[in-house]
């Protein structure tokens, strides 16, 4: 038998040589049994046991439910899975449970929930999918056409989501795990991201957050922390510092375990007598996936630094097929933070400043700034033919001393009064130019070369007077800056709610003094949406389109059903606790299993 | 054991059905022989076998080499392995040898060709490598960084390919099995793509193509000729109509022979001693791998039929590692020929025409026309944020009797004095309007609901008057059509040359009167560019970076080195010529076989 041990090691294999001789042990004891492990998939391959004549898997744990990832796909499944009256653990390759989720805004999409009920809204089954359709296969609806145009399996798993996210939520309130509470702010019920299109019959309501024990609104740490208590209070295991592997399957092809790396680099086997739920991040951290498979260039994300993928290769070993892959939640990143560390602390969710403008390389507004951060950063990857380059790749975030004082502490801003790294200021917006200029070539050693157009300041002058002009007028003719209802929620989001005595609050003329600041913005995430796609029962499918047995995904390790779309604050963790909870359900209670 | 069997079939399995018996069998003499053979493998994993303990595979054939693919990877591997001494064997899904290539113009890109050097121009390896970053990692590119930015695995396929395509022809033309010119065309040398970069220090003569018998300018259909000769020259056995559906490896992860089944349904099994080698197409001809993988939607493409991407599942299940999957040769195409049957005999390599404009659906022009088709595509795909809409998804050629007559028979314009299905014609831009409206209303059953802005007619017309006003000036403000040596090139490929008296060829005042004419182009591809990663010696690499062994690929069905990049005429044909003949070179030769 060729050893593939012996093949040169790929940079990823390096930390893994201390366990090489356990391995073997592993191996040897497998095949000694009589029954033959393809030494290949040790290395490249799941591992694989028989059914029939189990291995003697000197397994390091033994649980019903292995859950992989601590974040809020991963509580969800857990916190379910225990209340069916099994046994969990779960696995966190971070120091801390709390995942992605723990940094979000908290946000839980869920159409028809009951505080819009009970606020008399009516959110109805097939309007609401609908809407989900005519976002996510925007190419593809037609509200004629069956299942509106979308494949039939995401209509399904769009439906299953429908029908189960209130279940799911009122089943984590009823273990005590979680306590909402809607989405209101200054009596304003959150519109969705798209509330102002024909196709959305309810277009405020959808969204809710975790409600803090003093019955304040909660953001994602709240969500995290109330899910993190009901772990605890259960006494299921998290074992943190811990990444997952490899599944070990048996030669029937159904997930029966999992191996995890110890920080160490020592290798533990754990089996998984009901399933593998993976409720891991997506892949913002992992730059050769980005290249291999997102739509456009990317410099980092606010997932936390673990989310580098894993689900990828450890799923495609076991023979999944992988859906979803060009798609990310988007967002807009302060370039210089990102450089320093790629999970940066906070997306742009909207430009701060009413006297504030984005603009390209050539010094021209490409947008409406205060719209979703999703679609914003979308139209950062629109491409230039004959140049051949990104020209809005990056954004430059320009405003005066009114928002730079008005708008503190919104982020990308500084409190008030206070500097940072990040941001540029100067006296004029020629000096302002210059400094971008020089800002730009002190960071090239780190990236590409970035420059400005010649035209740039020119250019910028003349933007800044049109814009001028639409704030007397009160209307943007280029963008329709603050036409939209999520524009004026965004708006008024951050710390400070300015007014003024233009019409339009979303648009106050730009000094014709300076000081002047620059923020530099780039491409980024909130995470990524592919991975291995999932059916409605959220089990992973394999490239026959049939579900692998054992093997479950949840969050942003999946491929979403969501496609491109971004329908509303919470579409990220609306899903996640959902399918966690599907999956938990189905592992241990449908009949096609055991 | 559970029965994979039994689970519901999917709508692939289901013309297979037939064949489960032997199936069966064949797991049961595998498993006789004492070799477990995971029974799930055979309906979603490969097929193992044992190195050691060879199974008794009852192979229905027995060579060195299987070719999947009778295209010009294919055809290139096929003939250099078989004149390294071996035997081989090609599978091919069509009816027919030649695939993709025989349908295309039959450029080959080769930086540094003879003809180039007979003619003096310098094309040195540096500068070329710096040219092909430059566009394949627009992001990243810096020309001070380490391989000027790009991966190194990238880098180093690239200077493979620099160092290797005139090897590859020559040693094809040696066999006898190609004869080449240089694409030169009333005296010019072919421009690249990208001539008009500084980075492009060779801008003309680095695409060649095939020279007819008659010593005349071939295409693809010529190539494909001659490759075929020299295949059946050697008595290579090509079996049509046989589709592969997976790998048979051996149980240290080596691919020892493929299954293929026939168009009965039947399966055969064909040991390849020393590799399989895929040269087959991409995935423009799967809806359900364009939605998971493209970075925008597609109507189809110029691929033949075939081109289903049956490499992605079978590598998959082999654990090769996915890569470059969001990006195709991008063209556009006739929307109607594309829902007729959207294997389409060709793009729009350039819009015909000098008085003749492309407009969205809000009547305005979006890019050069007569720029490169796969930059062109690129920008349908851009995204409007607020409306959550493809604005240029549906482009409008519209052009007038003058176009009609001098670029008749030029995709997509039909002969001279005749009418084609796809072509709308009408005595005003009223009435054009109206027709195109009603057009859209038939076409909606079979796609999304697609209209016209309300104010398409009158945009248009001030659209047209601007673009009159270019015409009179011969510089176009906007989009600067002409200003391209290519755009130059493309507008004369045609099969007339019209001249005419205002400053800029490219630009000719649309009259005003009728009739005029218009046709809806749609995004499509000539093929997809992603798929399982080669390394530079053409293996394909598994999830952990390391080559499995035995498995080979080139052309459409791997990941393109070129990323989103379309470097030149035969950017497709001359990568997949070179690592067609790399794959077999290696899999016959290379110390670390055997």
């Amino acid at each position: 038998m060729s050893s593939n041990d012996d093949r040169p090691g790929s940079p990823r294999q390096q930390p893994l040589q201390a366990d090489k001789q356990d391995r073997r042990s592993f191996l040897r004891s497998s095949v000694s049994a009589g029954v033959s492990v393809a030494a290949g998939s040790l290395v490249s391959g799941p591992v694989l046991a028989s059914a029939d004549n189990p291995v003697p898997i000197n397994w390091d744990r033994s649980v019903d439910i292995v859950v992989v990832g601590g974040g809020a796909a991963g509580g969800s499944a857990a916190i379910k899975a225990h209340e069916l009256g099994s046994e969990v653990l779960v696995l966190e390759k971070a120091p801390i449970f709390g995942g992605t989720a723990a940094k979000s805004v908290g946000g839980i999409w869920a159409p028809n929930n009951k505080y819009m009920q009970a606020a008399g809204l009516t959110d109805n089954r097939d309007d609401a999918l609908k809407f989900m359709v005519r976002l996510s296969h925007p190419q593809d609806f037609n509200p004629d056409a069956e299942f509106y145009g979308a494949p039939e399996a995401v209509y399904l798993q769009l439906g299953t989501f429908y029908d189960t996210v209130n279940v799911a939520l009122d089943e984590l309130e009823s273990f005590g795990a979680l306590q909402t509470m809607p989405l209101n702010i200054g009596g304003m019920m959150m519109p969705d991201y798209f509330s102002h299109l024909a196709e959305n019959k309810a277009p405020n309501g959808r969204a809710i957050v975790p409600q803090k024990p003093n019955g304040s609104l909660g953001n994602g740490a709240e969500l995290m922390r109330q899910l993190k208590a009901a772990v605890d209070k259960r006494r299921i295991p998290v074992l943190t510092r811990h990444r997952a592997d490899d599944l070990v399957l048996d030669d029937s092809g159904r997930v029966i375990g999992i191996v995890a790396i110890k920080r160490d680099g020592t290798r533990i086997k754990i089996e998984a007598r009901k399933g593998v739920i993976f409720g891991s991040g997506g892949f913002t951290h992992n730059k050769q996936l980005q290249l291999d498979f997102l739509k456009g260039p990317i410099f980092g994300g606010c997932a936390v630094p673990t989310c580098e993928g894993d689900f990828i290769p450890i799923a495609t070993r076991a023979g999944a097929q992988l859906g979803n892959m060009s798609n990310a939640w988007w967002a807009q990143l302060p370039l210089e933070l990102a450089l320093e560390n790629p999970s940066v602390p906070t997306g742009i969710w909207c430009s701060p400043g009413d006297s504030m403008v984005q603009v390209n390389r050539f010094g021209k507004r490409f947008f409406d700034e205060k719209f979703v951060y999703n679609e914003r950063t979308q139209v950062q990857f629109q491409w230039d033919p004959v140049s051949g380059s990104y020209p809005n790749l990056l954004s430059f975030l320009i405003y005066d001393q009114r928002t730079a004082d008005e708008f503190a502490n919104y982020a990308p801003l500084p409190p008030k009064g206070s500097d940072a790294a990040h941001v540029i200021k100067a006296d004029t917006l020629e000096a302002l130019e210059q400094q971008l200029v020089e800002k730009l070539r002190t960071i090239e050693s780190r990236t590409a070369k970035f420059t400005l157009d010649d035209d740039f300041l020119a250019s910028l002058k003349a933007t800044v007077k049109r814009f001028n002009g639409f704030a007397e007028s009160g209307v943007d003719e280029d963008f329709n800056r603050g036409g939209q209802p999520i524009d004026q929620f965004f708006h008024f989001f951050g710390p400070n709610q300015p007014t003024h005595n233009y019409p339009n609050m979303t648009l106050h003329p730009i000094a014709t003094s300076g000081p002047y600041y620059a923020v530099i913005l780039a491409a980024g995430t909130l995470d990524t949406k592919g991975g291995p796609k999932i059916n409605e029962h959220a089990q992973v499918i394999d490239t026959r389109g049939q579900p692998i047995p054992g093997l479950y995904g949840a969050g942003n390790c999946i491929a979403s059903m969501s496609g491109p779309a971004y329908w509303a604050g919470g579409a990220t963790l609306g899903p996640a606790l959902t399918f966690g909870n599907i999956a938990a359900t189905h592992a241990l209670t449908a009949a096609t299993v055991s």
